[in-house]
């Protein structure tokens, strides 16, 4: 047997939870990406128990500790970028708007501190924040949305605010620009929204069988189409809830995990000023696989990230 | 083998779930006691899940199909009284007022046809709602509590309504009188709440250690001191979470399953206008534990409104 | 924030759960479609609880509540029919040959009534039951069958009525026309039964990999040979236990939910008659994915029956 | 570290999972303990499953291998008889009858050996096939039923045979007397059955409430009155379903495991000729808590056989 | 509804997940306890992942942040102590006695500080190297333990350390003094090793069955006999595993977590100088409720320094 | 109904749990083929319980007893082969040295008996055991791994013996001859291990994008270039964990079931001499999906070994 080692390191399972276990910092200091958990999800029409979703991708993401390089890309992350964990930002139990403002003004001190923050979620409200705080430091964004719902609703049961109506809201705030938007991956019922109406506003919308046909080349058009300063979101329930049991308002007949991943990494090439991966409900995650694919669709982000900062350095500024 | 019968009956585990696969009856017809799914899990500052609760006891419940003789009580229990399901109030996914204000005109409906409301709910939230319909109806009634915690918070994270500050308004708004009124059960931290202070108010207050100590004595003191009429709300999280894993608020350490039956059968006697069990989150129950525990509470508490009638009746009107 | 709005509606978590939250007709009225659960499970010979299915399945289409409008085959489907939830069928535990009465009868009151009969299992048995009621309506029909297994055994340790034997005995009582009938998805060791056998009986064959090779194509193909009126009968082992792990009889190997739906979407064309979505069992799934994929699979054949009925109007009387 | 060596024997976690990790022995040889499997579960009323309960409690049993030392009864088991694992009696699925008289037939085998055949359910139906094996070899039989149901139905659903029902049977056919039987445990609502109506056939009856106030006494008791040869059966839903939540039909309210135990262990000195653990579902289970509970109620069974012995031997012949 | 405010503070379910959501603090400043995990399981001889205990135990004693004041010992617990989370120590996947070293290490550094190591384990082997550093630094100490095995073994399979033979080991390496050491709660077969044995070299055991009877005295007896210094470990498996089902070594039929938690509070008065709880496996824990047992027992641990320091403070220097 | 027959068979889900039910034979007699268990997990770097795994994949083999015919291969297994199930190894817990020893001795023992050891994991360490004693028997092998990890560690915390470096193990130790070494599926950062050194040294390596680019003509491939006696080792984690959630370092993204059976059955002609199914962690598996998968790929590699047997006397011999 080998010689006992006075530093073997710290295993995978070990030390405290924070994301990728990147060093924590909430006072949110110099790095170029800030993980923030957004522990909400106060405005559910269906499952709750995304508050728990932060916890439940930084103990998944323990697995990814040290992968700084990222075969997928063929790039060496955190050679391009440095990334701390902020912490969660402060919610309200029982008030959306309380929230959305505390969760707003958490998301600004990242960018005001010039990092990207990349949020985990949380219900999908939780982009609205998101959004307002980013549209204040960049200005109308582009935006690439990965999910099974359009989120387009007016009103939900009455409400204006909440995970389905969130677009919408973004939408009518001039947040996102529509005509450099796209949405990759609906399927189920629409409800009372018309997604050809949502096209005459300048969306692209892909549903799910459209996606399947076109590929990763649906990605790329969205890349295309997004020029400019652009906010990726992605909400869990794009997969099928085979692959993501832990989401509270589950599609079944989605893309499969490996699908996703090749979508997502399609997405290079974009110039992300902000980013989330929302829905994730841990109560209902089994063997941690939706926690998983969560942790590693936000390291793909971090990862699309440092590929734009590598081409900026080797194509120049912007 | 037997002969086969044309008319088997329905097996416990078929058909529409009702309470305990009592008629349904949504227009809340002339029954003595409706029982009334009260969906509501908006204001929970923990685990929220409760919202699923009058599905998940009406699911465990039918394993009580047919139960009208109580051996517990030994009574009859459908001989002295009818019951329907009413199926659910009406809520508003992501607003506590406009959720409590629907859920107190559907308790008040049934008080206004001149049944009895039991609840299920629902984060404890709900019992506001319903001592505001009751009280319109009955005026200021006593209160039986079992909880884990004492739910007298002035506010939780700046919000006056929820499930840790019901008590402290319906006391503030006169719904209840502290000095007919009993918690029994408590445990764990108070924060900043003084049961002292509880106790100069008027309330009887026992803790979980007090109360074992007692036995069936303090349930009795509480049927005694809670004169006239009265409100029983009775939290899954009274008892060890051993015995109720599916609750959000957990706090181990509490009575077994037969100790809180023991005392709750003890009620016998009070006068009961409105009763309720809640905080019961199926997603996170096993084998239905916390669901049969919390229908078998509920059927124990029409046990003791068919006990009351019983004794009415031989005793002459009250 | 909104104005409080007095009528919010009632959420997709809340009220009695029928299928797709229809309106609860025991009596079996006036509907087009009407759902019928068959709660039977005793003849299976591997993992019971199938009983519970209908169950499950209910509690899993909340959140299909109100979807009219069926984007996958741009139809509004509750324009072109009606539909209720008929409750439960008797079953008599214990007792396969009494159960099968039982459920006969209560699918040839459907029948009688002018309506079709989507049924929710139980085990695979229960389709004998459908499908003597249905021929004794509509004569000997063409099968469209979504199976892992070929149910053709002649008999199971001695008994002749069960889960694996019922086509065989629906094949002998002259029920089904092979020639008229495809099965779709086979794997997994055959036993004693030679499939060629079957395909000489007149039944069209395709073992999954077969099936995988041809696409939506062999769909169509069932579409084609199984002219005049059809029985749809989907087994949820049909796809693979990652998408449906709650199941009786896995077979590991299997197609995803998505090529599931592409299938039977292929299947519009066809007259069906009676139907039915069998073998799911609650206990074993997770996160409800099998309940939601059963439940979308029934809407996706309450959308072939509102196809039918969209097709015959602009197309004239068949 | 220590030096490696050669033979360090097999872990409690390894090995071809017999009870108690026994030898396996199909042909039942001469051992005076035989466990012997009963996967049955056709005739249940509610929850079914129990097939898989002889795996389940063989896989927690692995936990007692080797505990041939039992502190509670301070005596060493094994040094007092020896046992084998027989395997498991066929069934028939989906047949009550032919069920029943297979196993009976597979018991039969053991008595036959001149072995005490301690079996593993099942649902309580097998215990009547048990009971008509053991009144073959040794007559009329007392019983000692630890339970939470009565069990005495005369039909269910309007079949006789079955768990609900096997009681009643094996009195009228004779099995057992009711003068030297006791039931312990029972609660819930007897349905159309009156306990006193038993008692007068001259069953001692003790309900939860009075067992829990006599104690081991009550055990004792029933020791005493069940003088002559004795068949024990012990239900796994006699203890609190927190403490066997993998069982069919839970009734809440029962004792901890502990008090379980201790009544059990009060059974020293009853002369027993068979015996059974049944209704473990280990679908149902968790942590194999339920399992590993239902394992030691065996061994306890095995190490009373054991006391028996010993007080034989010491005492000369009975 | 009340006005928004600015700093609603930091909901339980939110934020890094220390112990409590005390500071985070890997350098071990100068705080009066410091929580440390020691995330090792490599030694078990049944079912591993106790590596994960301390992660699941903080994630379950968010519940308990801010619960100074203790009202089961009437004290404001951080009014007599500062408390951190320092983090885990390091470990080796695959090497007993390298983990045990960089155990050692961890927590000989927190003893250097000044402060009380309070630790969260890891299978119960992580205890020799807490008591080697604390012996090291306080000289042999006595020991309160509860558990429902002895730890004795000389071996298993042949290995001398490991969470069978730790206690054997720091006996033997005279790390504690049997005769002020106490044994509380054990059950199940004692194997090769003699009770009385471990009685004659000073040890006071107290199994299961002697505990009950004796109650909270025994505990006090405990306090008495274990005058000096001790050390203070608490295994889960101690209570039944209907209140612990996430173990690794689960005996049934021990105290429920009330009466638990009565005897740690018993142990009021003993000069603690190290304390550890072990064995919790998060992966066979059910809705938390090991975790939040494990992190309560953690918690009245605390209260216990605090007791005992608020004490000396009163009484003068010991 | 039918007549009850005297012998029905013995059902699936009965029957103590060898492997598909096949006979136990702990003596290793004349079969070609001898499943073996080897429940090691003790060098696991992430989520133990592997150790489980051998009990596991038994389990859920009783779906395929009887299962002789193979109709994706087209030949009826056990008309070329005999197998037996021969049992578990011993191992020593917390010992990765000496337990590799037992096992390499157990799998020996089977090779000396001219049998095929086909064996059923615990952690992918276990290889290096059983490729050592199969180079004893046949000299320097060709390897055709399905997994998603390079597993060519030099060593992990200091540890030159584990599930991360077992292949650079053999290796080192000239069991495996690079040039006939196929490695098929890896995903995820391959950490300090260059995939293009590995080239080098000879090994074929296709990272899951091209696998899935190439198809079954990947495996056709491997079975090409492994020209000669071969090992196959199956590592559950090769599959997206969805499919088998039930492992320990899952890695998101890869393979469906149905593709893994595709390229696994395309290994057809390839002469194997030893194989393995690794790292199945049933604690948490869900429905028993992992588990199945497991046994169909075992079942897979026996029709292999039939197919190769059945070549072999067609062809004559080698």
């Amino acid at each position: 047997m080998s010689e006992p080692r006075d530093e073997p390191g710290m295993p995978l399972f070990a030390g405290i939870q924070t994301f990728m276990r990147l060093p924590y910092d909430p006072e949110v200091g110099r790095a170029d990406v800030v993980v923030l958990g957004l522990p909400f999800d106060v405005s559910t029409v269906y499952r709750p128990g995304a508050r728990f979703g932060p916890a439940g991708v930084r103990a998944a993401s323990g697995r990814l500790a040290g992968a700084s390089y990222n075969p997928a890309q063929r790039i060496d992350v955190f050679e391009h970028l440095t990334a701390v964990d902020g912490g969660d930002a402060p919610v309200v139990p029982g008030n959306v708007e309380r929230s959305l403002a505390c969760m707003q003004a958490a998301v600004a001190r990242v960018h005001e501190a010039g990092a990207l923050p990349l949020c985990l979620g949380g219900d999908h409200a939780v982009t609205l924040a998101e959004l307002r705080a980013a549209a204040q430091r960049h200005g109308q964004l582009g935006l690439v949305l990965f999910d099974a719902h359009h989120d387009f609703w007016d009103d939900l049961y009455g409400e204006r605010h909440g995970h389905g109506s969130w677009l919408r809201r973004a939408f009518d705030e001039g947040l996102i620009d529509a005509r450099r938007s796209t949405l990759l991956g609906l399927r189920g019922s629409p409800g009372d929204v018309d997604l050809d109406d949502m096209r005459e506003l300048g969306f692209a919308v892909f549903p799910f069988d459209d996606l399947m046909a076109l590929g990763t080349g649906a990605a790329a058009s969205a890349v295309e189409r997004a020029g400019g300063k652009a906010f990726l979101s992605f909400d869990i329930d794009f997969v099928d809830p085979a692959f993501a049991p832990g989401t509270g308002v589950a599609e079944v007949g989605g893309p499969t995990s490996a699908q996703a991943l090749a979508l997502l990494r399609a997405c290079r090439g974009r110039e992300i000023v902000g980013a989330d991966v929302v829905e994730v409900l841990p109560d209902l995650d089994w063997a941690e696989i939706t926690g998983a694919l969560a942790a590693t669709v936000a390291y793909e982000i971090v990862t699309l990230v440092a590929c734009a900062r590598a081409a900026t350095v080797e194509g120049g500024a912007p």
